[in-house]
């Protein structure tokens, strides 16, 4: 036969071979896949050898799995409540210390105003758990949000000493302590298990349910950091109540951004509801009256964080460029840094609102949504006392900004926008410069007086 | 039905559901694992729900792929060679830019040494290929090895700006090269892709293949790092011409270790050739003569890599704390720390052959070993020039070592000991002391002259 002739002298020189991984005894043994019937533990993982006249090369596919959980929970500093010191684990050989006779240790970063509103509470609730802990206060700005302040984290980490399987380190702050905190846990021993407990709306909807960690660096914000999420993150909304109402709006806006990607119920929840889940700083009943106020605040939270895990759990390392949470977060690091300069500088959130605006108009523009689609949401985000438009966002930051997207997509803009209320699509081709153009004149035009 | 009754009353305030996740049009979507026949892409992650009287717990569990090419390859600096540029990819469209008109760049970090008697080669080598690169040397010795290396490679980076997707950092150089770059690349942009070239035979067998990354810390070795595996690894064994024959056999410890763990014929290959190998610096015949040299040489390292990724691979973030490859890493941490003290220190190589040494007589001590089998190992050993015996290395410190062990180790010693030539068993219960006191003894008597 001529043609296997052919195929087989093409292939001469590249002779690839699947292997399995089993083990037995403790030692791990590679076999041909073709052979099916091996006793002992199968991997997940695979090597595949290839052999040319160069060598032999090996390609191997390994899959790390990540678990970590996220609680919903109340009075989280109550020592009645076990959840801050062992919500993170089933294991009940972790949990507890029983079985040893050494006592439990925890080491607790906070954020330096957290510690002033409720550092005497942590210190109670470790000392009636006869917890042996330390409590590092740290002022965890954005300008603080370097490498710095992670060598401090470690430095006294380090001092302290952890057992690196069974103690993680807590987080107790907004987006800033909680993606140091993490970052310093990420590096710790190559890692060392960290628990997330955010106290602003922002980061309880946003940087405590996925596994992003980090720093800025040289001027670029988020440069440096890791993948690795927490063992747990625990919920508690009732944090919120010592935020200023610019917190909880900032909040909102990530909130928001859920809602119109994927969740037509959710953003109708905060189009009749924004307004006074805001002023209710989206606490329960018994602070603001009304059960069904609770039901609203509750779901809400809920369903925003379902979303988000949605997004985020299929796509923990960012592998897949697509991802409708980048939604809000073309224009807005851009806007973010301009105005840092230009103060009173944007909130994370509201740079977020304003950006969400704009791509709104862009996707009318397009065609993606009716004008009573878009007049609906911009009045959500003045509901909710977002901005929706800024002076610092000119034409030449939003075309700006889209050139860096297409630069850092491969290629692709990989751009999600709303294609109706709760649903939205990615877009690959770069947006026209008319159809930036004419959405620009109108947002200005009709936006530029909310500002 | 009463039972059933309680049954449901005992859940009734823990209702767990199962979730896939399933995208469609780039939206990601949960749906309970029941329902099988949904349509789109189903992700390997799950979301775990339960509901209680508290709120709502989700539970995550996702499984990221790690994907790292090994490449043995000949005359990686020669530019008619298109490893070194464009090995770590099958993509075609990241392995060119022809398709835009961006210039290809590379970073490189370099070990100050390799530099000095390899610099021009890899300038040579680049400039043929009309890349635009910067080569930064840098002085990557164990005392250097700290988190102020790694800041200075991430400032070089920053400014000199690489493409996150399709630009990998290259690393030319011994371990602490390759450990410092990763943990560099591994915090970069959260993720930037690396490259490894070992230039010594240690880490051609250790630090290339897997995925660990750090700097000392805090007087620790390595405690701070990451688990982040290069794109690729490069090897060249012609490196090793130009390395002092004690960097030879500090890597030939590593490569016994994985005979005397997995492979007898590895180990049989050694025992025979393991002196004229060394002395042959493992290269192959044209330098050394013979055609079967070539064979053993080469056979040699291909063994030592193929065990090490069996071993690597299924266990790429160290989860399981029952690992074969921290055979000769029980006792020589410390005795690499005291011996740093006390001039001249010892090699990473040299301090793991002693602690082997040692181990083979708690083995046998222990009937897993015979007396012959005993002594073939040491005279292994020593045809290849290694220490098997230290004066620091006493039964005060071996018995620290052992306790720093059970400690790090979650409660159970998980201490892997030959049970035969290339065969190896994982012992969880603590060594008795007398047969720790026997062995040492033993160990002292026969080999304290060979010090």
């Amino acid at each position: 036969n001529d043609s296997g002739d052919m195929n087989s002298s093409n292939t001469k020189c590249s002779d690839r071979t699947e292997f399995n991984l089993v083990q037995v005894n403790g030692t791990w043994t590679r076999h041909a896949a073709q052979c099916q019937d091996k006793e002992g533990k199968l991997s997940d993982a695979k090597i595949y050898e290839n052999k040319s006249d160069q060598g032999v090369s090996w390609t191997v596919v390994s899959p790390v799995v990540f678990t970590y959980r996220v609680i919903q929970c109340k009075d989280l500093l109550d020592p009645r409540n076990d959840t801050l010191l062992r919500g993170h684990t089933e294991d009940q050989e972790l949990k507890g210390t029983t079985s040893n006779s050494e006592p439990v240790k925890r080491f607790v970063v906070i954020d330096k105003t957290v510690h002033e509103l409720y550092g005497s509470k942590v210190s109670q609730y470790f000392d009636a758990k006869g917890v042996i802990y330390k409590i590092l206060p740290l002022p965890t700005t954005e300008e603080n949000k370097n490498m710095e302040l992670v060598t401090k984290i470690l430095e006294e980490v380090h001092h302290f000493g952890i057992d690196r399987r069974s103690e993680p380190i807590i987080a107790l702050g907004g987006g800033v302590c909680l993606d140091v905190v993490g970052l310093a846990a990420s590096l710790y021993r190559r890692r060392t298990p960290y628990v997330r407990v955010p106290t602003t709306l922002l980061s309880y909807i946003d940087a405590s349910v996925g596994a992003k960690t980090g720093v800025n660096f040289g001027g670029g914000k988020n440069k440096l950091g890791s993948y690795v999420p927490p063992v747990a993150t625990f919920l508690d909304s009732s944090f919120f109540q010592t935020l200023p109402l610019r917190q909880i709006s900032n909040g909102l806006a990530e909130m928001l951004k859920m809602a119109l990607m994927k969740h037509r119920g959710l953003f109708e929840l905060l189009e009749v509801n924004g307004r006074k889940m805001l002023h209710a700083k989206l606490q329960p009943s018994e602070t603001c009256g009304g059960s069904a106020q609770e039901d609203v605040a509750a779901a809400s939270m809920r369903i925003a964080t379902e979303t988000m895990l949605e997004e985020l759990a299929p796509n923990l390392w960012e592998d897949d460029l697509d991802r409708l949470v980048d939604f809000g977060h073309i224009i807005s690091p851009e806007l973010e840094m301009t105005t840092q300069r230009v103060l009173p500088a944007l909130l994370h959130g509201e740079a977020v609102s304003i950006d969400m605006s704009f791509m709104v108009y862009v996707a009318h523009e397009k065609g993606l949504l009716t004008t009573q689609e878009k007049s609906r949401i911009i009045q959500c985000m003045l509901g909710m006392e977002l901005p929706v438009w800024h002076q610092e966002c000119s034409l030449v930051l939003v075309q700006k900004s889209f050139r860096e997207r297409l630069r850092h997509s491969a290629g692709s803009l990989r751009m999600p926008l709303p294609t109706g209320l709760g649903r939205a699509e990615i877009f690959h081709d770069m947006i026209e410069d008319d159809v930036i153009y004419q959405a620009f004149q109108k947002w200005t035009e009709e936006l530029s007086t909310f500002a």
